[in-house]
């Protein structure tokens, strides 16, 4: 890989996945679709504003999708695209160094 | 892996490198030791401060060794430790995702 100039689609992709709580909310959905208060109960931190956020921000980027399901009461799932579940050796390679280093 | 729970030291590691200008930043260290004006060349969006900033968490965290050479005039590179150099697979695997979705 040529480290002497910054690529500008590595800088796209940083400028998404960098941002706060993405990394751990794809991590989340890498285990399968969620609803809202599922997510709040595995990233309780994160405050409601927060998450509607940034699900709405990975749903821009088409890294999630959210889907509808006509029941009653209404039940609505989010859940990563191929796009999104193509992040899973990014999860992984940060898991693994995390548990090494840190 | 278990996507169920929150892994704390997944969570430390995305702290560190979640952060704004951090992945660039590691990249650029990446392709080997650099000064502090070599590193706004391939980054000159970064301002000097937040450069500045971001160099000192990365020493701080074990990251990144800055090196004072006693030249004249004297000589301050910036380099990937041991820690630091691990990080390629998580840099490569986000040039990976950004080159095939982006």
């Amino acid at each position: 890989m040529d480290y002497t100039t910054m690529c500008p689609k590595y800088e796209a992709g940083i400028e998404i996945l960098g941002k706060r709580w993405t990394g751990l909310l794809i991590r989340v959905l890498l285990g399968g679709p969620k609803r809202f208060r599922d997510i709040k109960e595995i990233v309780p931190e994160m405050s409601d504003k927060m998450l509607t956020e940034r699900l709405k921000e990975l749903e821009a980027a088409g890294i999630v999708v959210r889907n509808v399901y006509p029941e009653t009461p209404v039940r609505v799932e989010y859940e990563l695209t191929p796009k999104g579940m193509d992040l899973k050796n990014v999860v992984e390679s940060i898991q693994a160094w995390s548990e090494k280093w840190i």
